[in-house]
């Protein structure tokens, strides 16, 4: 089953020729078609936005009767080639996170370098927050939609100039999908995750670091990612990630009582791969992750804004300990100084950031229930000249 | 009829005891129902979304046809007592600028401050573009929603800590309303802004300023701003708005060519006024902002990203060329530092930050298109204990 097996079933949105898009879960190489084997009217919808805004009593017994149907073996299995992947839910607001240590610290060494070699890389509010902005909400699309490159302000010497920008990057990232919402003024406790987040979404964070790098004082990134943002088709439930839970890496200072994580594991071990044009150029492991995802999402409701059915937050570009594992070619590069490890000795041996026509791919796995691994759902685009 | 005359009209949702919410156009101290009074099924719905997605033909069509109901003076009028009103239209995102040149220069000397006197205190970014970043949609609120008091992380001698804001800001901007969407890779000239922009609203984009200050290190403002943004109940199209443009104050540099707001006038004359407890604290004009609307639309379309239709972008503070016309309690108080000057000799003559159990409003007026002004939505909301 490769990663897609009984015990995993992420739920997408699908469509067949001539038939409108609907609800199903993946099994294998193919796709059991929700709305006709359960008949229930909110899978029979574009989206999972109803299913997920039923809350976790309801996606427990949902996943409850898509194992019996799986088990019991008399379903229609519709081949993964012959149907159409859609994006699986309606974005409310996106909400981006700089989660990894390694790369906050390795960002901040780019472009804040120091003198001092024992300098913090770290601005001071780092390690008491899990820092992060909202991002462009219309521009998540799903995985296989191809991305082009986006024309932006970019500074110079002889002053800015608009243009299609030079430093494509990618940001290997996990996505967080919100199901059950909160009424404003509520806040929830890192622990309780799993009551509003139904599941995971592989994400890339697409970033033209020369537009960002020119406009983002003091209000952010803005431009420079907000072109596009790639998520995986196939969200995977939290319910099949009950072994994938890992101590976090350690935190110091303590974080405050409000964000202090008190599940005993609350962490993720899935693994990252980055390809481009099918060569891994790195490994990004999400376990090394300095925050939660409980501590992104009390972080994100501490002042009291509400939750959405269909929020989305995400990691931040995971990048592992070792400087080979980061998640995005800004680091790998060097700020593209330095030509892609991954492809030396190749024709191609001087890459730094992507080229038109590159076909980027962001693979995850996860220790499943039953033992084995899981696969998440893949994102891969292919970059389109401006 | 105060500013809501027959040159006027703007769209609002409303609902009556019993009735469900369904679009309105006010005139004078009253609301005509446009679902009764045109039979058409999009103004039956509780919100302008399928209306604003017509596109400008249709918006003229139906205000030509509203014009002449209300000619015709045989419509019902509700009067605005007897209904509620309701966040007009569904955000999809919401942009807010940075576009008040007198604005982001007190700013710039309030959080950056610089020893020497003719330091610019503009960053080098701020006259090539106009700085903006992605707001939380989904804290948006109609006028007339209590704001409570957020809590949030905050800087101190003794490291951080959690608690009710004590800087609770208001911001006085002007929101504009995206209808017409674009698809992915589609620009938008500044010239063209009417062909996107159904209307505007009043906006206030409450800040608190200590959690703002801790957190917005590198990636802009978050907990600080998402707690609540408040926009007034009626959307006034540009359709009334014709004689209320005017130039711009002057750009230097040149903006590129992208950028150039080619229209007579660029600019918008409308007045603000900020009242805290009814009384007047400043008189913003939106027609000192040295960017103009165009040019943001310009600039949030120039990487290819998609319009969407309930797209909310704002102009950031507006604040005029003399210090008392500052659309903020950061700049009119000095960062808490000085009271505000328009409560000198009262009781409360040391008012800084807002208080619980305040009342802010925001009044907005512009030229109307048969002379005379009209009178936009009022943004007013009071603030209660977090």
């Amino acid at each position: 089953m490769s990663g897609f097996g009984p015990d995993h079933l992420p739920y997408g949105v699908f469509s067949t020729p001539g038939s409108d898009p609907r609800v199903g879960v993946r099994l294998g190489d193919g796709v059991i078609d929700l709305a006709f084997e359960t008949g229930l009217a909110h899978f029979a919808e574009p989206s999972l936005d109803a299913f997920l805004a039923l809350g976790p009593d309801a996606w427990a017994d949902t996943r409850a009767e898509v194992t019996r149907i799986v088990t019991a073996d008399s379903f229609e299995l519709l081949p993964l080639a012959s149907v159409t992947l859609h994006l699986p839910f309606t974005v409310a607001d996106y909400t981006d996170f700089y989660c990894s240590e390694h790369h906050a610290s390795a960002v901040g060494r780019l472009f804040r370098p120091s003198a001092d070699p024992d300098a913090d890389p770290l601005l001071p509010n780092w390690r008491h927050l899990p820092v992060g902005y909202h991002g462009r909400s219309g521009s998540v699309v799903v995985s296989g939609t191809p991305v082009a490159r986006p024309r932006g302000q970019v500074a110079g010497p002889e002053g800015p100039s608009y243009g299609p920008t030079g430093k494509l990057d990618l940001e290997a990232e996990l996505g967080f999908v919100v199901g059950a919402p909160t009424a404003t003024g509520t806040t929830v406790a890192p622990r309780d995750v799993a009551r509003h987040v139904f599941g995971v979404v592989g994400l890339n964070d697409w970033s033209a670091r020369d537009v960002q790098a020119w406009e983002y004082r003091p209000l952010g990134p803005f431009l420079g990612k907000s072109f596009a943002t790639s998520v995986s088709a196939w969200v995977t439930p939290l319910a099949a990630l009950t072994r994938a839970w890992v101590p976090l890496p350690g935190q110091s200072p303590e974080p405050l009582p409000h964000l202090a994580d008190t599940s005993r594991r609350p962490g993720l071990d899935v693994a990252v791969e980055v390809l481009v044009d099918g060569v891994v150029v790195s490994r990004p492991p999400y376990a090394s992750t300095y925050w939660s995802p409980g501590q992104m999402l009390a972080h994100l409701t501490s002042n009291g804004a509400a939750l959405r059915t269909g929020d989305l937050f995400a990691s931040g570009t995971i990048s592992g300990p070792d400087p080979e594992q980061a998640g995005s070619l800004l680091e790998l590069t060097h700020d593209g100084t330095r030509p892609l490890a991954a492809f030396a000795g190749r024709p191609d041996a001087d890459r730094t950031w992507l080229r038109d026509g590159d076909e980027v791919t962001l693979r995850f796995s996860a220790p499943g229930p039953t033992g084995g691994r899981l696969t998440l759902g893949e994102v891969t685009a292919l970059i389109t000249p401006a």
